[in-house]
């Protein structure tokens, strides 16, 4: 890359959660170039099959709509005249087909403007982006689900509000991180496979201009409009791929609106599984560790570091994508035919949305997949309390006998003498005046071993694992 | 109300958009106050019928859980000490049950934990707040619907990035605006049929305590721990008429994302409706007006001020939402098996969230019945650029004639010497020298007609209306 | 609070952090009320100094101003159908002078209009609310300035990216809160001090309403429109105590751009404070502790739990104010000479931005004086990495005998086999080939000392607390 | 640029605001690199200047320290494993230099830890950035205070919730634009003249590292700790023409939260201006419009078109800033002395802050130089109402003789006729009963002028314009 006086080329440096893995292509100056320009050949295509376009015209037309042909920085360069980048790329690709065919040129972008062709690109890289960010979901899934199926039975300290509270297992933890990336994916597929519509509305969202040239061009005879443009809008459909719409959309922002909502949830959902890792692998409990091949986590300061990057991206990630698919959702609100600005905010919004949610779900399904876990350190951590872990279930054992409210004071009292103490609660217990008979060593051992109160985990796994991946 | 030191009460004076409407006292602290209760006594009657629970104290529990015998001021207060209220009403239910029977007493909130009451009564709040919005997006359909069949053919200017673009309908920008609700109650009906589950997870979601009680109840014999787990959930979704999860949620917050989500595109899309019906209504384009009963829209200033209060409000509640609900979605990257703060900052922003929207939708059904719409002002507004508006039309009639890039150069040129002298731009196409003997004038005219250049907006229209309401 | 049937009052039931704090009641409906009218009556006793008002009216003026006289929630109910209560406060009051005297009411809300008094009364609001919020952060600022004096020289691991890194001092860590925290309070103390004007337009920001009854009320001789203004505006601000606008700020929304920029700093800061007391008091890492008075931070379900509740009240405090100060920042952009729904989105986002980041403030003061800490687990878990903490400071030592690649290398290799065989990293080095000789035991074993490696935190800290509390 | 599998460059294609200008080069991967280039040779100057670092050294490392050396790309896919791009450039560092002098590459980073180089790195991206908005900031200004002086007295219809309301002028307008970019300047230049502090704290914010290497490379004789750190933290303050900070910030993110708060607040000041020339420029509005050289402006589709599209450029990063910026304020809520994520989440969102903002300061100083005012327009507007835009005023002459309220009501009444009937408001009045020999036709047509009723708009323009530019 020359370094232009006004170069501003951004190649990642700033936001390694998305560098080199695949939606990054998919997503960049070039890809949306290259959407956009199928946009164009497509509507060629599809006016050239409904006999308002020279099947000649759309053949150059498709051959001359290649990103490599022409300057995305130039046309960046362009678009500040414009507002939009449409304008100066219709213009060099009127220019590039006239040099082959000038006939062919007159049917560029017929009946068209700046907006159908820039959304219908942006729905090509969305579905093409989202494709990648399913497969990584996918991925992920699947690493996480075994991860849950080896570990149903693996005693976990469960933690909430930062404190040991009572046992689970960490194939319920991995269970749960699989459901979120499964809820993430359906959310994805659901976008995916119907909410991203071509655009095809003309200057001002009635496709006058559309049917002014069809009109021209389809000569003497009747010209049915309604006909004509369902046949359009299937048509421009059917040849992109994308979603029939039944309205253009120009100031209908649904598709921005739930692309934001279904980013936002992955990104944010896959942090949820990025801040657990962080807390397991701190030193002090150091249940799970990053996969760490040579180099990965070195600390530009300290030897001994292998720092969890993996989910320190994720992270990154998902501070990020809520944020900016708020401005996205805000784009619904624009007023007019079309807006003069909330439009153009959402370029960049979406383009970000798409690059760190999927980089976040790659990165994912490379810490779920290495993940290395711990049982010996989970076992150990479960000790740490000396058995207060389990004051739920001995209080509930012995409000039978004590009545739920005394025999929860008792274990409160208890629990805080044995912190006091630092003496195991068991030897609390069995010292305890009012706790005289009521068990013996073997029984009051059982109650107090954290692995014997793992609740439903076990079942909840099986639950979780039979909900299908890859199906939605 | 006197000014104790304490007293914080918000009865609306800041939030007009929601004051009054359905969902106003329906995400009270009053409702939400009953929810929890209604949570509890649902859980009491659920482990009565799986026999866990005598039916007597299932039936004095549920007779007590009426918000109106407490006190929501303090029970606010005492929710400092534990971060949540739940604690506090647990121990006020227990005392109030314990009047009546001190043994119903002993299995209130049996086996349960906070989370799982506040968000059993969040979701039952939600489900309520989201009938009302759903009722009033369907009213707000319907009306729009009616809009858009009498205004089929209204010629309008369409304005885009501000100015006068191409003509469309009336009819058209009312479909338009009918689309997004529809998208909207899509949307939030889809979360309410199926989004919003009971929550029981038990201390850390393994269900232990649960589990726990139910063998110390059932006395002799086997008890399964699987099938208990799953009776229980599926009757607790039966009793509540929530969905049953697949697994406890406590940390796996899709839920309160999708809520945000929904709520978020029900407030931006009706904040388009809301900024549109502004654009017609300024003082210079008067193409539309708020209805306007005696005293609304008054200026405390200006004797002649009828002023659109409706969509002030409706766009009021867009500009906050989307933020707000960012801050749900957020809520998803939550560590451990119960966060410390994340699912604390839930509470406030999903009850502003529900409000809001469903204000906005309350008062655009009333926007949206009482809009009245000058055709008078349309037509007169569609004249004033002197036949450019239709300047597309004429380049693409040329076109085959001069070539596409000739006749749009000579339409620009055209169009802005007829602005510059202040000349329809037909006088200038009728004397300029290369189009000599191309038209006539009645040719030319009609060609110049705004109404004539709808494209296919009549189809649009028909076809959008299709769409049916009040079947998700 | 009677129960009506349209009862929306919230009382604090879903937001504990500000409960009976001193800023909820500083920004109830109430408060905003009285201090709405105290706009009107400072407005009316401004009027009468400058002669254009009779003094006797503003007496009266001013004794009706009692927000205890007026119906809150009728105030709010009317407000629907103005979009704004001030419309109804001025009938109101109107009615209430005329009750005392028919004369005075003509002169209530002179020459004003609804966005002066709403304004002016959110000014005092803010003012009454960052004073409370200032002395909560000096209280937090003191107590944070005594631990990091108390505890200037106690080791503690310093972590990063979750793992233990180099070792640090606690006292370093709580001086970086108090930082933190002064950094807020200068934000505050900024705004508070210049940044809350009167607001004083009239109808569209000329003040043409007031100069026309000033000068009608002048009655002959000359009017001095200039002059007035420049008396009216610098007697309102004195008036009120409030900073003197350059221009009429209807539309230029800075002030609450501010306000939320402030408060958002103030509540995120807080929420680092509150983030690092709860990894502090994880069960496995155990260094600090909250304050217990009894019943604080129980469990519904776990008797042996002291939850960290004021850092989670904190926490959801900072997770909520920076989206809704988004909302007032976007709030700049604004139409016309008065927007119809950005003023009206702001009312709601300052309100609850003052009692979030207050209510924050107010608890991090409890947290902060209360904070109990534990240098013994500290100097534990010091050593649990066996000495790899000090990792960079050996490779230091050894780069000049091996070069710093080499060295670094060295370290980590020896780091590496340290944590495979559950061995001290002295041990490694000590019997590490390429070390032969460089080092003898105590050598080594000092270099190894954790506490012998906190760098300048001591004199850090001395430097940070020269940073002076109370005086901005 | 080669299409390399894993390209992701992004040239400006979805940002248009920016392409082009100054900030978006100062902003680009590659001054970022060369920023952190400049950080690690301020630093190894710093130390040489300290004695502790040959100062040939020094030299080779600062010849070393340049961008063009380095491959961008490269080192953002080394980021990927170590969560950020300092360790790769640090060894590319030291290998370059190393090829010059081994030994001086010894010294390369030496005591140093990756966020120290980088956010130094930032800071110099930021101050050299925020240079080039206040640049631009102050030109906007400065055009927006000629515009305001040469229309002091151009009456304009003030408009409100979008009606017309009562007159103001033009000139006061443009002065309230200047006013807020006035505002946004101080913001920027406030946080640019000492918000923005070098970054040295080692590995965990101690500096020892820094330390530890200083003392071996002492030699003999005492070490002064403290003394070392003071020299050390000024020196590379003075290098760099950075703050000095008080203390090591990398958890302490007030300086992200400013710059985050200065940008949003510059963003959304100029997004004011921005919407309000769209307003004026609506076509049925007519009162501005934007500069228009060839083929600015220009439609895909629409000849006619001259859209305003710098106003929608600007508003464009208006409606991004905001809400990126709350990802910068949320950094503040960091855990530990360094976290993994929440630093990494600031790194892209700073960059599009500082471009977005940027952009639009460059896209509105041209925008307010060449912006078009028609007097005419303005003129004509004013008499659209036919006088009811003065119906504040003839209720304010008429209250003294039939009391405030009634006159409101008659106006009310008079305006509402005028309305219904289409005639002037002077006709309604003069025929009116009640007003019958209250005014004769010259008095009432004067009251009726609106240029006549443009209040202080005059001398606020005067004072506005005392407000000095360029000297904050």
């Amino acid at each position: 890359m020359s370094l232009l006086p006004d170069a501003g080329a951004d190649s990642g440096l700033l936001s390694p959660v998305r560098v080199s893995t695949p939606v990054e292509a998919a997503t960049s100056d070039e890809a949306w170039l290259q959407a956009m320009l199928d946009a164009e050949s497509a509507l060629a295509r599809t006016q050239a099959e409904l006999g308002a376009l020279p099947e000649q015209a759309a053949k150059i037309i498709t051959a001359a709509a290649r990103a490599d042909l022409f300057d995305v920085r130039a046309l960046a360069r362009l678009s500040r005249e414009t507002a939009n980048p449409v304008v100066g790329l219709v213009a060099a690709l009127t220019r590039a087909v006239a040099a082959e065919d000038p006939v062919a040129a007159e049917y560029v972008h017929r009946g068209s403007t700046s907006q159908d062709i820039f959304d219908t690109g942006a729905m090509l890289v969305a579905s093409r982006a989202l494709g990648l960010v399913l497969d990584d979901l996918h991925r992920t899934a699947d690493a996480l689900g075994e991860l849950a199926r080896a570990h149903r039975d693996t005693p976990q300290a469960g933690r909430t509000l930062a404190l040991q509270a009572v046992p689970t297992t960490f194939g319920l933890k991995a269970a749960g991180w699989r459901s979120l990336v499964l809820d993430a994916a359906d959310r994805v597929a659901r976008v995916r496979s119907a909410g991203l519509p071509v655009s095809l509305g003309g200057a001002a969202g009635t496709l006058a201009g559309y049917l002014q040239y069809a009109e021209l061009d389809k000569g003497e005879g009747e010209f049915d409009a309604a006909e004509y443009t369902e046949r359009l809008l299937d048509g421009y459909a059917a040849e992109t791929g994308l979603a029939r719409p039944d309205l253009p959309w120009h100031a209908l922002r649904t598709p921005l609106a739930d692309l934001g909502a279904a980013l936002a949830h992955t990104a944010a959902a896959l942090g949820k599984f990025a801040v657990d890792v962080q807390v397991l692998a701190r030193t002090e409990v150091g249940e799970a560790a990053e996969p760490a091949p040579a180099g990965r986590g070195a600390s530009s300061a300290m030897p001994h570091k292998r720092n969890p990057v993996l989910a320190t991206l994720i992270r990154s990630a998902a501070l990020q994508v809520p944020v900016l698919a708020a401005g996205l959702t805000q784009s619904l609100t624009t007023e007019d035919e079309r807006s003069g600005g909330t439009w153009h905010a959402e370029w960049l919004l979406l383009r970000e949305c798409l690059r760190l949610a999927g980089g976040a779900a790659h990165t994912a399904a490379e810490l779920a997949q290495g993940l290395s876990v711990s049982p010996e350190r989970m076992d150990a951590n479960l000790k740490v309390t000396g058995g207060q872990i389990v004051s739920e279930r001995i209080a509930a054992v012995l409000s039978p006998r004590l009545g739920k409210v005394t025999a929860k004071r008792l274990l409160t009292h208890a629990s805080a003498r044995a912190a006091e103490q630092s003496r195991p609660l068991g030897a609390i217990l069995s010292e305890h005046p009012d706790l005289q008979g009521m068990f013996d060593a073997t029984e009051l051992s059982l109650l107090l071993d954290p692995a014997q109160y793992t609740g439903a985990a076990g079942p909840l796994v099986d639950r979780a694992l039979k909900r299908g991946n890859r199906l939605q």
